[in-house]
């Protein structure tokens, strides 16, 4: 199933819900159609039902049989599915071989191979969710580049995962723009200076279930300028899989519920082109991942 | 003033404190005294505290004048002052000139000066307390190295801070040991990995106040391994200011209170000796700062 945090755009109040997106893909108010027919109490927000275990996805694909009522996509403003986190947000550098091809290209560089995954966070500060604007400040960066990410979500506290039990421990998958100042980034040596500015993490547009979404391979991913096809590829060709990403990461290291781990990017970012087409005021950005959906957001140049 | 978050040792539900260090360095119990003495409702975490800005500070220290009751300290266990955090630690890397040569030697490279502070995270699954062990886990590293830091406490939301206002968004000063595995900082490049395990990123004893710590630069910091002496220096040595540091990372990006910032480790790391003296299982680190008390954890081998 496909779950949305959302608010309701006549709400001024800008209460935030819990709903399930139905195969129309219009939205089920979660707490409202449980009680209503099911007379239970559900979650409502999503770090809630993350915690509510299989409990809570049971019940959901009990009311989803029982045709609750929706409301129209058109009449909800979408927020991260996860809209406050309470850590930074997980990712993986460098991790499809055209991408590292083509960045080492740009930077004039011999192209290396990581051996262990790259890892580095985004902070909470820069979550943002589907149709929010990317902000471009002139003032940070001459060099705002896109980045479409396959980005798993945690289920369950975990430590030291093996291949055999990671994907065990993941609730479900979401969408990634990790957005880049390439010339900050090059600046500040480590990278999470350049792609921690406010409103350089969308998020969404939902959160697939793991059983809904099945293995995290073979699953195409895409990302339009303007419509304009830019990256084209599919998860397969990851160097480290999900399942290492994850080994890697929980190594010593304790994974919560909710934590978001973002897995790279492949090619064809601005920085890989020639000459380089960097994001620019009004640009529209489309992100796709197969099984998934559409994470949209548009540029606004705020200084 | 001195603020901690504590549990009593003899309470076996743990329940969480806010503090203040008297002169003796007694523990002081805010909401109790400030409601016997003051009639008032002091904020009971360490983030309330700081979010009722100038008047819980100015009640306070008229409470402070009014002789109230203290708990020994003996009696009660310190907790990272701010004990579950929002989002992952800032810290900044390569900030002293000696501890930039002592690296580049280790590791056989030129030494290069970074022309803007390297910032990267610590996650919150790291925090530790006064008196907490670090967890030295074989599996995950054989180099096990220790950071003393002087951290920043942001006081209110701020973002593209400048020279002239920095200093005024932050609402106190605490220590920051950024526990570093380095080999496992050096194989995944990016150094979130090496310094993210559990138990990495002991904080405290306390938050010193701004306005009883002074400016920042001038105090001398060390760090002593069973008792020798292995970093003895200076914050006015950082090649970055906290000023600095505060303009480089609010540009873009919007520092919220509670934002714990670490800004560097002067020479004296393990990695920088001949030979080089890991920390090893019963190791007693103590991290003291001028103006601020001494922060102790012990190394505990579990693996």
């Amino acid at each position: 199933m496909k779950l949305v945090t959302y608010v309701l755009k006549s709400d001024s109040q800008a209460k935030q819900y819990l709903g399930v997106l139905n195969d129309k893909g219009d939205v089920i108010d979660l707490v409202a159609e449980g009680k209503k027919i099911l007379h239970k109490d559900f979650p409502d927000t999503m770090l809630g039902f993350i915690d509510a275990g299989n409990v809570a996805l049971e019940d959901t694909n009990r009311l989803l049989k029982l045709n609750p009522s929706a409301l129209a996509l058109s009449s909800v403003k979408l927020l991260s599915p996860i809209p406050k986190y309470n850590k930074n947000i997980f990712c993986v550098g460098r991790n499809y071989k055209l991408h590292i091809l083509e960045g080492a290209r740009a930077r004039g560089v011999d192209p290396t191979f990581p051996p262990v995954p790259e890892l580095f966070t985004k902070p909470t500060t820069g979550v943002i969710g589907h149709e929010d604007q990317i902000h471009w400040d002139s003032r940070v960066t001459q060099q705002l580049d896109y980045e479409v990410e396959l980005a798993m979500v945690i289920g369950k506290k975990s430590i030291n995962l093996t291949a055999e039990n990671a994907l065990s421990a993941v609730f479900g998958y979401t969408i990634v723009n990790d957005v880049s100042a390439r010339d900050a980034q090059k600046a500040h040596g480590q990278w999470f200076k350049g792609k921690g500015f406010d409103t350089y993490c969308p998020i969404g547009p939902c959160i697939v279930t793991a059983d809904e979404f099945g293995s995290p391979s073979g699953h195409q991913l895409s990302l339009k300028v303007n419509g304009e096809i830019r990256q084209d590829s599919n998860t397969v060709d990851m160097l480290f899989s999900c399942e290492e990403i994850l080994v890697s990461l929980s190594a010593g290291l304790t994974l919560e519920p909710g934590d978001t781990i973002a897995t790279g990017t492949p090619s064809g970012v601005a920085l890989g082109m020639t000459p380089q087409k960097w994001l620019l005021d009004g640009h529209v950005l489309d992100l796709t991942i197969e099984g998934i959906g559409t994470l949209t957001n548009t540029v606004k140049k705020i200084h």
